[in-house]
């Protein structure tokens, strides 16, 4: 008699993961995965984005907390179809719970979908969800130590964006230092300086973000 | 037959709790457990505290981290005892490591211990280590909506403390808003606002540690 053995809970999540991403594709979506601390400005660059591309490329975006829709409600207003998810206390999205919200996002409908994880720079990292690129948020109140303190999630970040540079002139982070750490982990990545406060540097993030989708 | 059951990973989490708070206070030593999002400056406050009181009584800490000993670095260099956990990965210290790190730190010879948990404001709220308070820090730049989006981090708090008040004429926090947020979640939270930059603050929150000390 054969003994089936189920798969460990990060092979399930990956099946589910490819899954997504070939919905995703059949759709012709551009699937960005968006990570951070708490309040390093998830939601504002969504907001921001949604801003300076609205009228060219129509975007849907996932919203991803352990409890309240407050950033779900924001987004509502920018007239942009929103899905929320309430993870209910789990520290991160997973495949599954995004493969549920995707059968409630007008995949038909848009080009760009965001989907915001839950405010954590640790267990993002270990679970993917079917997205194209993965795009972590440092903002600079945080400190230019966090790629030693959480070296996996820059490891596996396509881009790095740095927050809040309009806080620079009242804070001690070193960008250059900075910079430097996370190629050090991780040689590919890409990394913006932008102020969703200001729009300081917006416009070379959308590029870019237009850039990756036209290639596909 | 009897068939022995094991206890829940909490339920055994709780015990090892126990049992550090009894070494703690056998060795008449007040534990604070310091919460946060990464970046918020627990390990600014550890030195702004030692700074205020390390003439007047004997501190200790214990370092959790990821990976990396940069904080723990800093703090040795105070010439206060410091023992540091690498979790390798896990997003929260527990009991059991707490109980390791103990037997490394000289608890005859310290009266006040700062425990400074992973940088992540969920995982943490759901183990006790054996601290008499619970500490959490929530900083100006990270927005006034966090007690919404985290509750049971706000739930567990004894005090909370408001970091980076020197930023806020730079950005939208609403102070007032913030607390009565808090409020409504934990009736008997204590709140304080602090710069550890400027020391704003930090007299009211030393005054506040050494009353619970004394009333031990």
């Amino acid at each position: 008699m054969e003994i089936k053995v189920l798969k460990d809970i990060l092979g399930a999540n990956e099946q589910i993961a490819v899954r997504n991403r070939e919905l995703l594709d059949k759709n012709n979506v551009f699937a960005v995965n968006l990570m951070s601390s708490p309040g390093a400005g998830k939601t504002n660059l969504i907001l921001a984005t949604i801003k300076q591309l609205k009228e060219k490329i129509k975007i849907g975006v996932i919203e991803g907390d352990i409890s309240s829709s407050l950033d779900a409600e924001m987004i509502g207003k920018e007239g942009v179809p929103v899905v929320q998810i309430n993870t209910g206390g789990t520290c991160h999205l997973d495949a599954n719970m995004v493969s549920n919200a995707l059968s409630n996002v007008p995949l038909p409908d848009i080009e760009l979908l965001f989907i915001e994880n839950v405010g954590n720079l640790i267990c993002p990292a270990s679970f993917a969800l079917g997205e194209h690129k993965k795009v972590v948020i440092s903002s600079v109140p945080e400190g230019d130590d966090k790629p030693f303190k959480y070296p996996l999630m820059f490891d596996i970040a396509d881009v790095v964006i740095i927050n809040k540079i309009d806080l620079l002139p009242y804070l001690k982070f070193d960008v250059a230092a900075f910079s430097q750490a996370i190629k050090g982990i991780n040689e590919k990545v890409e990394i913006f300086q932008i102020s969703c406060t200001t729009g300081q540097g917006i416009q070379r993030w959308v590029t870019w973000l237009l850039t990756q989708m036209s290639r596909r």
